[in-house]
């Protein structure tokens, strides 16, 4: 499986590469391929001040070695050494007609010191940060993950679906979501209910989604006029992004605080941000209107 | 104390106040009350987009309370009440020729179920954030709070300095510091050292050393021209102060996780702000200059 998930997620971020260079039209990705001290590696591909995306990008990473303290604490295990490779991806467009979009996809394996494995868990997701709300977009974004979904179980969109919405929150803002959601998942082992295979089979299904979800949204909105005061909502609404990824996001802090590579990790960080003290959209606004629905989530199929 | 120490702090933001009004010579703060509903509250105090200070907080409260688990936890304490009053300022110039700095001098006092004082103690300290690096000005800056220390023992200086050095870091990004430091201290409590009273006389001295070290580099430097190249520097290193803020500043998480109120914790963050991936300054360039002094600070005196 180790292998598989490696050289799947290798091949889907050529293929989202390959996509948002098409959907961008001007700039193209680069590539830094780094190496980890402790065992594995990465390939960070970045796009930046392209026609559309303002800075995007795409990272595999492979890591591999002993359990370390801090490791063991947060998995609570026993094991000796752990495997975990995984896709993560994030695209800020400059139009605020451009929703920004997210999406991870990860295979974790421990063992123990005979090196067999002794756990192994599938994570994933994808959520949608818009700026101004197109319901029809919203609706499209899920459906085309429930569509994923229900290929393994008519009740995994509603389950990953909530779990998505209390995932991505700004605790310190009343809860405020980061975005419109999505699908989100962590921990999910094989069991009587799905095999190793058919979870594999989820991400990649999942991952097909993402490709299939995002880039129709981009290519439709992206040629939209907007003005300068949406574009300024845009550069607030950013800065809630950076203060749930700073705060709030497990997979940032961890990655921060065992020595990951900060550059790749906050690359999720979107070019320019605004913070301005205490902002507040006008009464019955377009941009208020989307606050409410950051505030309560709602069912878009 | 308490009432003394209240007292003091909202005089001193009255003064700090004018002093940046003057040095902006455009605009003017406002002022937001707030109560908080478990017992206290607090004056924002807040200057955007004037001539010189793009943004700005001079911030004053005093809560009181129940602890609660989480304080009781944190503070290791035995305590049931607990008194906590300060004043937290930032200032972010527009001009990367013109530091950003901030300051802060808190009281804390604890009580047992009698409503008798059993514990109390002062922290608090200033810290400058320049993106040019003037090697006069930082040496002025630390003079200035030397000499406030000096009043009080030859040896807390140095130490104060030290501990400035260690506290404002990104260790994300190999021990980054924000700026070029200043002086730092916590918990320090009435002792055979230093009674209560002395305590709050170094509060005060270092108060009046904060307007005297940093408004005259303010002024000094808010003429001189800077191209967009300086500027873009200047959008890079605020990214910085960002991700201290948020990821490591113990009193900013604190404030965030025990509900505290948002909008006055975030005002530290700078106006406008960018995240590039990756981005490095030129070789024997001013901006890799000010880089190697934030990671291998210097003793300025």
């Amino acid at each position: 499986m180790r292998e598989e998930f490696s050289n799947w997620i290798k091949e889907i971020q050529n293929r989202i590469c390959l996509e948002a260079e098409l959907a961008d039209g001007k700039e193209k990705f680069f590539n830094d391929k780094w190496i980890r001290a402790e065992g594995g590696g990465g390939i960070t591909r970045v796009i930046q001040n392209g026609a559309v995306f303002e800075k995007g990008g795409v990272n595999t990473s492979e890591v591999y070695g002993k359990i370390t303290p801090q490791l063991r604490e947060q998995l609570q295990t026993e094991g000796e050494d752990f495997f975990a490779c995984g896709i993560s991806l994030v695209f800020h467009p400059y139009s605020p007609m451009v929703p920004t979009v997210h999406a991870n996809f990860r295979y974790f394996e421990m063992y123990n010191k005979n090196g067999n494995v002794i756990d192994c868990w599938f994570g994933g997701g994808s959520d949608l940060t818009p700026y101004y709300l197109f319901e029809e977009d919203a609706k499209y974004f899920h459906q085309t993950f429930k569509n994923s979904c229900n290929k393994f179980g008519g009740d995994l969109y509603p389950k990953l679906k909530a779990q998505c919405d209390n995932y991505f929150v700004n605790y310190h803002r009343n809860e405020e979501r980061r975005g419109i959601g999505g699908i989100f998942y962590d921990y999910l082992k094989p069991s009587e209910t799905f095999t190793a295979n058919e979870l594999f089979e989820f991400a990649k299904s999942n991952g097909e989604a993402f490709i299939k979800a995002y880039f129709p949204i981009v290519k439709k909105r992206k040629k939209l006029s907007f003005t300068e005061e949406q574009q300024h909502w845009q550069l607030i609404r950013r800065g809630r992004y950076v203060e749930f990824n700073l705060i709030h996001d497990r997979g940032t802090l961890f990655g921060l605080k065992s020595n990951g590579r900060t550059e790749s990790i906050l690359i999720s960080l979107p070019m320019h941000v605004c913070f301005e003290y205490d902002y507040r959209p006008e009464k019955n606004s377009e941009e208020e209107k989307l606050q409410r629905v950051l505030m309560n989530p709602i069912n878009w199929i």
